[in-house]
């Protein structure tokens, strides 16, 4: 992991923040011209560890995989407000952060490299609104945007789940994570893939149920652990920030709407959506894709089948890495 | 309100449970024969208040209304585990309990009223719950079964939300009943009725963001709102042991399958469901219908189409009202 020191910066908010540190990591080798880097943009629990053991998408990067190290030099930076490496909230007299304030850091980050225009900027998830991002605030920055699973705003559907979540935290900091991460691993993933995978099995195969207040479900006793191993792993006030962040993410909102928001951008656009995804719905990444199409830009777009909603981008897919492949 | 003290019970988890008290309300009048009695039976949150000023039914029981007090004695009982009036639980020492429990404690109270037989059971939600168990349980003592946005069992999505809504009491009690209250409202409404309603507007018309932690959107300040009201209007620990009789409700894993657990009925069957409830899905309706017309017997389906979600049977429907009359 090596880290970069940014220049202060003016946030959306109006407020400054100085001393930036941005912990990144890279695979593969950029080339004279510095033409072939691309940018990989995480997820809200997510951070630079992209690729090798662990790493959040090593199924898609490394040599002679969809994202091919041996041809790109690939980046992936912790964003701005996370607690992976790079500066984030220690308490909440931390500013709040927008999407737009952790691409500005990347921005810095890449020029700081030399890097004038990145081959790809690609993300699912937040990492596709920070995709959006770069294509609409740095139109040259970039040749190829792939937005994974993502959205223009949040739907109202999911404002109201990100503030059950926050709301948790604030109430019990540590304690609310764990909620904070059942709720969210609970609306990340289908409802037919928890029903094949859990079903409404009993813990340890019991013949029946404990009439007591333990987890006797599998899926109970899957999410608290998913909750629990989750809180010694992330930090409650960067989860607050990120989330907000998320929920505040509003191109129509920005630009007054999606036309006049992708009105500016020269970035070729393949967008991905996940078919059981049902917090990030396909119909959301269609509206962008048509507000291009009326733009006449040239766009992409296909459906990704996968029974995981909104987390199966983050897990091996044939069909994911032929189109990652094909578009680059 | 009135109330009937029963018996002591055996419940299914095998305790036992004496000096339970249920509060009932009644409307209209039972006729000598004793026939006209309808029994209501209500959501989680709900109490015996089904009628009158601030009764949760209140547009559809009543003089002339879809279910006629001037035709029928109407009764609603507070469920065993309530704390609207009926014994319930003051701490973690009082045993679970089932639907059958609390069907278990209606019956008793039916019986002492002298009635054998009772001309309808309606309910929606976990009140379509005990229904059915009415019908399955006691089929000679109801003509006519009217579950309403209901499943033979939660999916496993619908546990995992339950599961939350645990927790956070489980954690933090009192505060954590609003958070149980916030994510109960988000899952028991439509996606699209969210959007229509709040949209992304921001609170008080504001024009932008406030770039802190308070609530912003307007659905944010809806949902801390009812959670709020809700932490002074219910008992945490009565949340937590009717959550826990819902998750348990299994129709398939009591019965061995559905054809087996409606082998009994001699009740008519009318089953409703809601066209955008995500949570109990018309699908799981569907299945029983099935059951039922496999083996041959009575039984009506009818789609409520209402933007609402799982809670839109409490809503004023005019379909709603037609379909009842039609029933009755």
């Amino acid at each position: 992991m090596q880290c970069f020191e940014s220049e202060p910066l003016r946030l959306a908010s109006g407020e400054s923040l100085g001393n930036i540190t941005v912990a990144y990591e890279t695979w593969g080798t950029l080339n004279a011209e510095k033409s072939n880097a691309i940018l990989l943009c995480h997820t809200l629990t997510a951070d630079s560890h992209a690729a090798g053991p662990d790493g959040w998408w090593d199924d898609y990067v490394g040599p002679h995989k969809a994202i091919d190290t041996t041809r790109y030099y690939v980046l992936c930076t912790n964003v701005l407000g996370s607690c992976k490496g790079s500066t984030g909230p220690t308490s909440d007299a931390f500013p709040v952060i927008t999407i737009e304030d952790m691409v500005a850091v990347q921005h810095a980050c890449i020029q700081q490299l030399g890097i004038e225009q990145l081959a790809a900027v690609i993300g699912g998830s937040m990492g596709g609104m920070q995709a959006l991002t770069w294509s609409l605030c740095y139109p040259d920055a970039l040749r190829l945007c792939i937005p994974i699973a993502c959205t223009s705003r949040l739907s109202t559907q999911a404002l109201a789940f990100n503030a059950i979540g926050r709301q948790a935290i604030l109430n019990h900091q540590r304690d609310g994570l764990v909620l904070a991460r059942m709720l969210g691993h609970t609306t990340y993933l289908s409802g037919d893939l928890l029903a094949d995978r859990f079903g409404r099995d009993l813990q340890d195969a019991k013949p029946d149920y404990s009439y007591n207040f333990i987890n006797d479900f599998q899926i109970e006793s899957y999410l608290h652990y998913q909750g629990t191993k989750f809180k010694d792993q992330f930090d409650p006030y960067s989860y607050q920030y990120l989330s907000k962040a998320i929920s505040y993410f509003d191109l129509d909102r920005r630009y007054g709407d999606l036309k006049t928001a992708f009105a500016n951008t020269t970035a070729q656009h393949f967008f991905i959506a996940i078919s059981s995804d049902w917090l990030y719905p396909v119909s959301e990444s269609k509206r962008m894709v048509q507000a291009l199409v009326e733009l006449g830009k040239p766009v992409r777009y296909a459906t990704l089948h996968s029974p995981y909603g909104h987390d199966g981008f983050l897990l091996a897919n044939e069909q994911l890495s032929q189109l990652l492949r094909s578009a680059l």
